[in-house]
C-alpha cells in the first residue's frame, strides 16, 4: 500500500492514469514503462511509489473503498436506509451506463484475479468489504442483529456485488444497441430490488 | 475459422489446450510458443490453423454454440419448453460451480473483448446468437410471434446471458467458502426464474 500512508497531490492523478492504462492495455500488456509514461514519472520513480501491479490494484481498491465506505455511512444514517440503499444501487447503476467506464478496468482485475493470487487476494479483500458493507446495511433494515444478518444474507450481498460488477462491465461491449442497454439497466434494477425485498420481508429468528 | 471446415481428429484436444493455457497465462500472456507447445504442434503449423488468437475465440465459440444449439433444440422439442429451459439453465449454474471451470477462460475472453475490437465481434456474435436461441423460446414459452418476444424481452435474453457468465466466473473466485458459493448459486437459480417468471407470465399485444 505505497499511496495510503502518505498525501501526495498528485496522488488521484497518478491512480486515474494507472487505471486507463489497465484499461487500455490489459493488465499483462500494461508494461511498467507504460504506466510510468502514463504517469508522468520516470520507471525508477514509479517502482518506488508501486513496486508489483498487485500495488497498484490496491491502491486503486482503497481509494475505491473509501468512496464506498462514506456511500454506506449515508445510507445507515438516512430516515429510510432501504429506499436510500435502493437508491444508492440504482444510480450506481446509471452512471456505470453513461460514461463513468470502469468496465474494462473491472474486466482486467477480475481476470488477473483468478490467474494470479496476489491480486485475487486484494479482489477478495475488496469484496469482502462491500459485502460486509451490505450485510450491516441488511441487518437494519431486516432489524436484526449484524451476525443473524451476515448468516442468512450473505448469498444476498455477494449476488448484489456481483450484479453490479456484471453490469459494469456489459455496459461497455460495444455491440450492444443503446435502447437495449437502457432496458437490461432497468431490468438488473428490478433484480436488485427483488434481492433488497428479501432481505426487508426477513424476520428475525433469533 | 480454421477448424470449422474440415473436421480433424485432434480438434478437441487442441481447443481444450488453447482453453486451458488462456486461463493459465491469460489471453495476452499466452505467446504462439506457449499455445503450440500445449497443443503439441510445431509453432509454423500451429500459425497455419490459428492465424491469430481471434481465430482461436472463435473456434472456441463455435464449438461451444453447436453445444448449445442441441440443448435449444431439446428445449424447443420438450413438452414443458418452460420446464426444460429451467431445468438446463439451473443445470449449467450447476456445472460451472462444480469442476467445470470456465469460469477463468470467459474472464480472460470477457477482458480481451473490451480492449480488442476483432475480439469484441465474435464475443459479440456469440452473445447474440446465445440471444437469439433464448427469444426464440420465449416466444414459444409466451405463446407470442419470435418478433414481439424479440421486442420485449431482448432484456431478459440479455440478463440470463450475463447471470450464467457473471456465475461462472464468480464460483472459480477462490476466497469464497464453499457453503456461500451453494447459496450464491440458489439465488442466482432463484433470478433466473423471476427473468423467466415476467416471460412467462406475459400475454401477446399483436
Amino acid at each position: 500500500m505505497a499511496l495510503a500512508t502518505a498525501a501526495r497531490p498528485r496522488e488521484a492523478e497518478i491512480l486515474d492514469s494507472i487505471r486507463q492504462t489497465f484499461a487500455e492495455k490489459g493488465f499483462d500488456g500494461a508494461s511498467m514503462q507504460d504506466l510510468a509514461r502514463a504517469a508522468g514519472m520516470s520507471v525508477g520513480n514509479f517502482y518506488r511509489y508501486f513496486p508489483s501491479k498487485a500495488a497498484m490494484v490496491e491502491a486503486i481498491v482503497t481509494r475505491d473503498l473509501a468512496e464506498v465506505e462514506e456511500k454506506f455511512t449515508g445510507i445507515a444514517a438516512a430516515a429510510d436506509p432501504l429506499a436510500a440503499l435502493r437508491c444508492g444501487l440504482h444510480q450506481h447503476i446509471e452512471e456505470e451506463c453513461s460514461g463513468c467506464d470502469d468496465g474494462p478496468l473491472w474486466a482486467e482485475i477480475t481476470a488477473a484475479a483468478l490467474r494470479k493470487p496476489e491480486i485475487g487476494a486484494v479482489v477478495q479483500k475488496m469484496e469482502s468489504e462491500i459485502r460486509g458493507y451490505l450485510l450491516s446495511a441488511f441487518a437494519m433494515i431486516a432489524g436484526m442483529p449484524r451476525d443473524e444478518a451476515e448468516r442468512r444474507f450473505a448469498a444476498h450481498s455477494a449476488m448484489v456485488v456481483m450484479l453490479v460488477k456484471a453490469a459494469a462491465i456489459q455496459a461497455q461491449a460495444g455491440g450492444q444497441v443503446s435502447a437495449g442497454r437502457i432496458e437490461l439497466n432497468g431490468l438488473v434494477k428490478r433484480m436488485i430490488d427483488a434481492v433488497l425485498a428479501e432481505v426487508a420481508a426477513a424476520q428475525s429468528k433469533d
